[in-house]
């Protein structure tokens, strides 16, 4: 057996010593276990924004990868601690949304944390990254079966959605997540607008954002000359609005929720 | 065995190469060690916020842990290079005050950095992470003894302490640390206090703070409504003043150093 | 055999999952391979900087080390990505300039990536840092040959380069880099200024930058009083520009390209 992934994302941030606990913690249960950040910028509490970077990223990881996931604002009260079997994958993270992805695939298998013997005591009343949550996935990691953490949970909580609709021949959407290259990365993802337009090819089509449409899809950044708005078929499978070689979300003035659309040029 | 850890934290910023040079120095000499890193967004030469990140986060490795820790504004000088082994642990870094903690162990053995066979080769006038520190905690993980790295230091730096202390039914200490959170993490640990305030229990004690009285001490973050400022016993057995929901520092406009009391509610 | 290193330097930033999905891949091709974050936060295309914190920092890295590196504004054109076996060293790369340290080796052995069975598939149009570069590198640290990602490429990209010269005694360069210190990193290297000006005592050497004249080449930041604006030979064996316990290029308004001059103190 090669040795399991874990992924930690968090909004933990670089700055303090947390996301370094919390990797002590899981070598210490799992020597062999290779930790790899995905991302601790998330803004403090913003769970929406940690349920995407899971959403997008976790499909690159292989099969058997564990997810750990801490965006965590109402750690201490009585909100659940889960683990989640889903996508071929283990997750782990608080019971606030943070991991829809996961419990979006109907075969899901949602487990609470409850078993103290797999916690880190004594367990803090503010940071169950390091208690409750690193525990876990390393346990996980060491092949301890889901089911042995706590009993099984029928009710997580989900995360409201809006998937995008197609409406009078026009696919709406909206702009999730503002990249570091200013790129939009949409809820249109290719097989919804494979469906909602089937046989119609990618050129056909025309995209509106921010006022401005944008003739066809790209097949990357760099085929339209630079400073070109385009709309490309981004790495995670999704629809991305992009500027060839600049900014595109500060030259449009785009944020999270802008619509999107995607209709058939003409 | 299990693969040794080495913690490394340093003011060197994730900008530049620095950080990833002295990984890999770390992994040419002890190939099986766990490399951490706690933080490297230390100001340049705050040698005390460094220090405190050591103090707040090493209890939470296991024993025979290595903490690295650079923050070194006088590399070059005649400052002496320090290996400690201290609370079950090992700490490597400048002698500047940098490992109070360690040092404030009455266990501690303290060496020198001197014998140059534990260097790499050619020792540059600038760079003793990459050259004398990082090489000795890598030894250390081979596990090579501490007395073979130098002379005994009897008389190391020590950083200047004004421990709390009651005066007048009141315990005084001060804000050591602002995290990302908001959160203002004091020099208040929950033993003090209890020795202080002897069979109170935490509700019925009082924390002042910024001109602002908060009553009890909290079991969590969540336990009063979104937006109450609350003192809390947080993750490294500190008290903490947080707001829930929000940034407590920003807040009530705290910084590093600022009073903090507690007294019998009354 | 030790674990292989690979190193890995873009201008992903640490905000999204891009870093952490490139390590997910390296771990599931080759687990036992060590990965070194060189630097994430390269302004985004910035080439140019990308391949001097490869020139500054590989040098430290032990022979076989692989050295992955994707800053990449062509993604999706027809630029193409490379393997380069030079300096006793590997590096892994798009054609545009990034690898020049690599390339600038006479021994060098270049070879396009072309192989499919290689690439992570399906490849996209917008990352070919997950799905061309990582898993490249990933093959090199198994021990697959450079000969069988590709064919020889004769005619790589090169960066425009303006090595210092000597011209009526005086020797002048540029900054290249400033780093979080606020050190100005120069292309003044210590064998060329030796070459120079054989024979002749770094203390009787004389520097001039943003019209201030420097007596003399320290040896180490901590010589003279704080506050002492020094050139110091820095760790990368280039001529730095540098305050004492301060910011040089603050103080001094200096910037990547502005000139430095050395010549004989008189």
């Amino acid at each position: 057996m090669t040795a399991p992934i874990i992924t930690f994302t968090s909004d933990f941030g670089h700055q303090d010593w947390f996301v370094g606990v919390v990797h002590g913690v899981i070598c210490e249960i799992c020597p062999a276990a290779r930790i790899v950040d995905l991302a601790h910028g998330i803004p403090p509490g913003d769970v929406t924004r940690a349920a995407f970077v899971l959403e997008a990223a976790s499909p690159d990881f292989p099969p058997g990868t564990i997810h750990l996931a801490v965006v965590d604002p109402g750690v201490g009260t009585a909100r659940r601690a889960l683990a989640v079997r889903a996508r071929g994958q283990l997750f782990v993270g608080p019971d606030n949304g943070l991991l829809e992805h996961a419990l979006a695939d109907p075969g899901r298998h949602v487990h609470a944390l409850t078993t103290e013997r797999y916690f880190r005591q004594p367990v803090s009343r503010t940071f169950h990254g390091r208690d409750v949550f690193a525990p876990a996935a390393a346990h996980l990691a060491r092949g301890i079966a889901i089911e042995k953490l706590g009993p099984r949970v029928d009710d997580p909580v989900r995360l409201e959605g809006n998937p995008p609709a197609p409406r009078d021949g026009t696919l709406v959407g909206r702009v999730r997540y503002i990249d570091r290259f200013g790129n939009a990365l949409t809820d249109l993802e290719s097989g919804r607008i494979e469906r909602a337009f089937p046989g119609v090819p990618e050129a056909a089509l025309e995209v509106e954002v921010a006022g401005r449409r944008i003739a066809g899809i790209s097949h990357s950044y760099g085929d339209a000359r630079v400073g070109t708005i385009v709309a490309v078929m981004g790495s995670s499978g999704r629809l991305e609005i992009a500027q060839v070689g600049g900014d595109a979300a500060s030259r449009l003035g785009l944020g999270e929720g802008d619509p999107v659309s995607v209709r058939v040029a003409g």
